[in-house]
């Protein structure tokens, strides 16, 4: 198999997962598929069954690299310091820079950090079978079978097939309303855009160069400097640096984008909502994790270790507990979190 | 006036408030109607217009008796520690003997300790009727002029007019069912039992004699010893005495039982359900106590200091946050607290 750097994507806030997920420990931190295992470290593990553990590199900010750090057996100078979150074209950028550096030829896997993964077997083979294809110069995504008119995700439109299992992409379409997912859906040529990126380092750099040149001046630097070089200039120049994601920047742009169509329990585990629905449930729906229920069904709840949580003749209930906050919500509500976190953000930014 | 004497009963558990209410810590020794203030602390309060404060005794458990003498400012002796429960009939024939070596016909006033009042002024002045009454001779209860057909209490069908204000009793009526509390209302000549009752110490002690003689040979001794002599009598002999309510014991066999019918906003805070509807609601009819609401509209919160409790999209909600156990429930379902706290006494009694 040609050489591949993991480039794990671990900078969000995730605030949907609010009271769990904090500033200082947000969403991707989490074990909230279930278990102990935070989804980064789940990340990771998966990661390695296709690149070597020293080949893994996290692009998280700096706020967060401590408990990256901690959370993961890395070398500490593989976990990338974002002084601010500048959408995920310049963290691509700057983490190619460093697999270039290495190696131009080596495929980068791009991965969020923050997904669930049924299907572990499979997605090693999709894996595969993108870095191959990305090995032969293509930039490559992964697509997702749809399963019904999800209005929280981008689309890929396909075209014709290019290699066993690897299609080309006719266009991106962005997070549909109903109407236009349920159309997308009937024509029936569409995944959903997971998100994963493939490609050989010198290929993104040329293709940020083609159609970000700004970025591209940057990431120059960035390649030519050393280690310790890199960090004061990353430091120096980020703020500068374009808010654009891969997708607008680059993907969009670039007419050679191939996808792999796959199929592996894919969740990108917007909220508590999926979170529920990835759990186990007990006979009555509910996922209570040491909690008792008198005539409840279909709830979630989360709790600090040690602590007892009862509930009565509730249904399909959203219930998390931590020490300094308390959240209760319909399941199907479970989209607002963010509209608190965001009032909370003026009135009791420490709470967050 | 008479002299008379308090006779708080503060032995009950509280159950229905779990988990605000503990076994260490149970509803009368809590806050529940809004303020700091505990309920036997506003009870004793209240009391203390009617009686001095060195006339308060207060009736307990040997297990409360420390948390109920820190409460309140009152000699330690005043408080009558309960080795064990025996209901209200010899709690307060003990109590009687304490009065009765001082005065044996001062007036003793028997109150609950944890109920709602919400019109003081009203209340010293059934209060006051109701001692006049007793100074007289009369075993005295107040009744409350019933509002809707509550199932909740029991009920007293009063007869004759005996002196200004207060009335003969016809009979004492078990908590109806729905049915038979209809009835009860619309023949218009019954109050609910508020549970208070006034009688001078001999008069009471000449009635347990005549229908509780085994209890009556105990208090005798209780009566004839010190102090000191007492405690140790109380521990050796209580758990031998009958457990009967003095409704049962007394009330119903004495034929001179009067009451004063009353109106001074009475609640006997039953449940979560009481204490929201006592409770400041604010304009959407939450009572948040400093949680933030995100279109919740009904909804009772309690929690610790400093926690937050948000709320999103629901309704009519009780939410009791303490550091170690959580409820959430329905408000209509506030009785049920019960069955949750009775199966936790099997599995998991350290959290009552």
């Amino acid at each position: 198999m040609p050489r591949a750097f993991a480039v794990v994507m671990a900078g969000g806030s995730g605030t949907r997962f609010w009271p769990l997920s904090r500033a200082a420990r947000p969403k991707q931190l989490l074990a909230l598929a279930g278990g102990d295992e935070s989804l980064l470290a789940a990340t990771v593990r998966r990661a390695c069954a296709v690149v070597a553990r020293e080949d893994v590199l996290v692009v998280t900010s700096e706020r967060l690299a401590d408990a990256v750090r901690a959370e993961l057996d890395l070398p500490a100078e593989n976990v990338l310091a974002e002084p601010e979150g500048r959408n995920t074209a310049p963290c691509i950028g700057w983490a190619a820079t460093r697999v270039a550096r290495s190696d131009p030829d080596a495929v980068c896997v791009v991965l969020p950090s923050d997904h669930h993964i049924g299907d572990e077997p499979g997605y090693t083979a999709a894996l595969t079978r993108a870095i191959e294809a990305a090995a032969a110069g293509d930039i490559v995504t992964v697509g997702i079978r749809p399963t019904r008119p999800e209005t929280g995700y981008g689309y890929i439109e396909i075209g014709e097939t290019i290699a066993d299992g690897v299609h080309a992409t006719r266009r991106f379409v962005e997070k549909p309303n109903r109407q236009r997912a349920e159309q997308l859906l009937s024509g029936g040529q569409v995944l959903w855009n997971s998100g994963m990126f493939f490609f050989q380092a010198q290929r993104m750099l040329d293709a940020i160069d083609a159609h970000l040149p700004g970025l591209g001046v940057t990431l120059h630097r960035y390649r030519d400097a050393t280690l310790e070089a890199e960090a004061a200039l990353v430091r120096e120049t980020y703020a500068s640096l374009p808010s654009v994601s891969i997708d607008h920047g680059v993907m969009e742009k670039v007419d050679d984008v191939a996808v792999v169509p796959a199929d592996f329990g894919w969740s990108d585990l917007g909220s508590f909502a999926s979170a529920y629905e990835l759990a186990e449930h007990d006979a009555d729906g509910n996922v209570l994790a040491g909690g008792v229920a008198h005539d409840a069904r279909g709830c979630y709840v989360r709790a600090p270790e040690g602590k007892l949580v009862a509930l009565i003749g509730v249904r399909d209930l959203v219930v998390i507990d931590t020490p300094d906050a308390l959240l209760v919500m319909p399941r199907e509500r479970a989209q607002d979190v963010k509209a608190v976190v965001e009032a909370l953000r003026e009135t009791d930014p420490d709470r967050l």
